[in-house]
């Protein structure tokens, strides 16, 4: 029975590449290890995924009869569908502590750094299996991603030496310059309906009994999206009125090292009780937001007291 | 501020000793980390501790206001009071994964191996940090003491080849002798109240609302308790009546290898599904049972419907 490596809903390029590199791990371990992804690529995980060479993998979104390693969540509204249904054999994650319990000892790795690439990079260290050039590849990417180059408060000394250890392994001369083809495919939001906008990097939280939605856009200059804010805006709302006490989306400006955050909320005191700001227009601008993990989440789950 | 390093309630071996090492792992690493303890020194773990030369950790069972680190759980019901105004900095452990969650990232390490030990010596290694002599011996001690000797079917392959590893750097050349000594220890039940019997090697769980206890006393040889018996099922009545579904207390034969399991329930139908056994007395033997956390807490759990 094949076990299927699987990361959060609405992918994106570390829960993608992790379930990849984990996989060939698993595999070179004797295990019958398929990575699949909850839902579409977005569009830097397509570029990093053509660029070294690897079809995106298979879609599942229900866990139900299935053997599961999560990657990259710990967090039942994360993961498949059906989870009671589902046997979660592992879990290899970078994120606070989620809500998913076991009824089976098994291994659980969570490290407090910037991607899940830099646990899977010790992971195949300690099994002492050497990393495919091409799996390098698309863990550098990921790590380089997820830590916007270094530039996000998650980043630590490990993401860092992983980075270069990946980057001999996979023959990257030119981190930066990968950075920037990502981070240029990342922005790309011309033409793309707002709905798939939103959901391009999206999570759901439970705060304390509150649904409270939070959705993240990436982009190289904010102006990018300057005429669609009102169209964004309403299809926030939509969002919002699909049982949500709260909807965020992040417009992240990667340059300037902070986001306009779009606030659609029952109550937004939350809001400014956590972020320490006036929530008087659809967008308010928090100066060095840039993690939605680590600035965006832990203050508002405080603010709605756990 | 110093970060506590604390096992579970009701402490065995593994829970001390193992706040004892990682503590040690962690000094090494430049944290101010102090072991501690939140009941007192069973007498197995009292022996362990005389032989290698430890002093009993100071108790500790409220978390408020701390920084932890906790081995060996990762169920609030096993952890300090107060958790949720403690700082939970890591979680190293073998057990099923627990309801514990945390509002940011940390180290979160479990694997699906006997002991705790063997975990810890996996993290000493990876970080590069010599195991000093005495700990390693009582690391030694807990794996030995948690498998059973390599009885138990929570034990791997990795539990044996880090009892090899450890015996060496511990100078301990008959592991046996060393097991047969905690098991002696363990065995002690002469003249100790039937209430501090039954809350040795104790645990409270959550099955679908219902609080079930669970106790184990290992014996090498069940007769030693045949004169408590009737003293020993009326004190765990009392202990069901405070506010527990049911509570069992685990009479487990050693070099029998199975339990006379001990019952008081509202509803003992429970019990007979989850290890097809008929409860008409107040024990019931149940063939190869040796392990609480993989034989009688998971078919207890599915039975109560998770």
């Amino acid at each position: 029975m094949s076990v299927y490596v699987v990361g959060h809903k609405s992918p994106d390029t570390d829960s993608v590449t992790s379930a990849i590199a984990y996989a060939e791990l698993k595999k070179a371990m004797g295990v019958d290890a398929v990575a699949v992804m909850q839902g579409e690529l977005n569009p830097e995980a397509t570029m990093v995924l053509e660029k070294f060479g690897f079809a995106a993998p298979e879609i599942m979104t229900d866990g139900a009869g299935k053997k599961l390693i999560l990657v990259d969540h710990s967090d039942i509204a994360q993961a498949p569908d059906n989870l009671d249904k589902a046997e979660i054999i592992e879990i290899v994650d970078h994120h606070k502590i989620g809500d998913i319990t076991t009824s089976n000892p098994i291994f659980f790795c969570a490290q407090p750094v910037g991607c899940t690439g830099t646990v899977l990079k010790q992971l195949f260290d300690i099994n002492d299996v050497a990393i495919p050039k091409n799996i390098a590849g698309i863990m550098l990417a990921a790590i380089l991603s997820d830590t916007v180059l270094f530039k996000s408060p998650t980043t630590t000394d490990a993401d860092k030496k992983a980075c270069d250890a990946l980057a001999k392994i996979a023959g990257v001369d030119d981190m930066e310059a990968l950075a920037m083809e990502m981070f240029k495919a990342k922005s790309a939001v011309e033409g793309v309906p707002m709905r798939d906008l939103i959901f391009r990097d999206y999570k759901d939280f439970d705060m304390n009994g509150n649904k409270v939605g939070c959705g993240q856009l990436e982009l190289v200059d904010i102006s990018l999206v300057a005429d669609m804010r009102d169209d964004l805006y309403k299809e926030l709302q939509k969002v919002k009125s699909e049982g949500r006490h709260t909807v965020l989306l992040m417009l992240t400006d990667i340059m300037k090292e902070g986001t306009d955050l779009m606030v659609v909320s029952d109550d937004p005191s939350y809001v400014e009780k956590a972020y320490n700001v006036k929530v008087d227009g659809p967008t308010v601008w928090v100066d060095g937001m840039m993690s939605r993990k680590k600035q965006t989440v832990p203050p508002l789950q405080k603010a709605f007291g756990g």
